[in-house]
């Protein structure tokens, strides 16, 4: 990578905790310039507008968290041990968050519903990947066998989508992690309860 | 009631529609005077700041929404169909939200949970007043031998809050009520197996 794309990443990468952190309209130029270290002539040098750097770090925050996924669920072969792996892959979000500010396509969501519907755009695309990921193995563990025939992609991939952006936004508003481990545990016991 | 104490409370009540779709930060003193139809003298004359009436306008919202659990629970004794009460009204918010913006404690959790503790520790009231609301059920449940005697009422109250605010945040999101449907439905079913 040479210089110029490295200062691009910095920034990116430092943003997309800012933003997790502040919201969109909460940070300003100048809480963008301490996150990076970097002038505002140099922030604009690598991005047209606040908006544009916003846009980039919450692709590069939500590629952080497919990576994750990536990670756990390398050589799992069943759609039932897929998906637990896929609930329990948010009690690492305990101890090592990917970003300091919480879930970002919750946080987007929660802000740009109503307000800003580039951002919003891209949090739904984030949130139907992950349903997709979701109901895809429920479908399969149908196919094969494994889960219950009446087990609803939908509804599985709203519960659990559901339940654990919850259960962040209350790990956040008390600065306590037993909300996501209480949601993860009831998550797992759910999945297994679809099982045959 | 005078028409100052009118005045206030108009601007009280526009003012939290206008908090709960464009956020704390994302408002702006125009967007003030354009929903209120007040000049910003006007709102100084009643209110120091925006963020004292952000402050008002969370409590005048929190309430509201305090008073639809008090109407749906009068006259209901047993603590298993007040809890189905409970969840259930979520029903209400698809036809008839309180705000148009979603879920005051929801959003003010997620936009001040790392910048505004003011904002942040009004939200942990309101949502700890709403976890002891479900807590008191389940406890009275299990001693009433309603409910099984292992239902905790820490676990219920975290997974039906994370649940059913994860849902709102997603039917806002998509702008589709089936994702509150589907999860008050499957927080009605969870209740019901903790019956004895």
């Amino acid at each position: 990578m040479n210089k110029g794309k490295q200062t691009r990443q910095h920034i990116i990468a430092r943003a997309a905790d800012v933003f997790s952190m502040r919201g969109f309209f909460g940070t300003s130029m100048r809480d963008l310039t301490d996150a990076t270290g970097i002038e505002k002539g140099g922030i604009y040098n690598h991005f047209s507008s606040k908006e544009a750097l916003a846009i980039e770090s919450f692709d590069y925050a939500t590629n952080l968290i497919a990576q994750r996924f990536v990670v756990v669920l390398a050589g799992k072969e069943s759609p039932l041990e897929r998906l637990v792996a896929i609930v329990e892959v948010f009690y690492s979000l305990i101890d090592d968050p990917v970003l300091t500010g919480g879930c970002p396509v919750l946080n987007t969501a929660i802000e740009s519903d109503d307000t800003y519907p580039v951002l919003r755009e891209r949090a739904r695309r984030a949130m139907t990947s992950w349903h997709k990921l979701i109901g895809r193995e429920v479908k399969a563990g149908v196919a094969q066998g494994e889960l219950k025939p009446e087990s609803d992609p939908y509804t599985v991939a709203t519960i659990v989508t559901a339940t654990l952006e919850g259960a962040i936004m209350l790990s956040k508003l008390y600065d306590d992690s037993v909300y996501i481990q209480r949601a993860v545990d009831h998550m797992a016991d759910y999945i297994r309860s679809l099982a045959l």
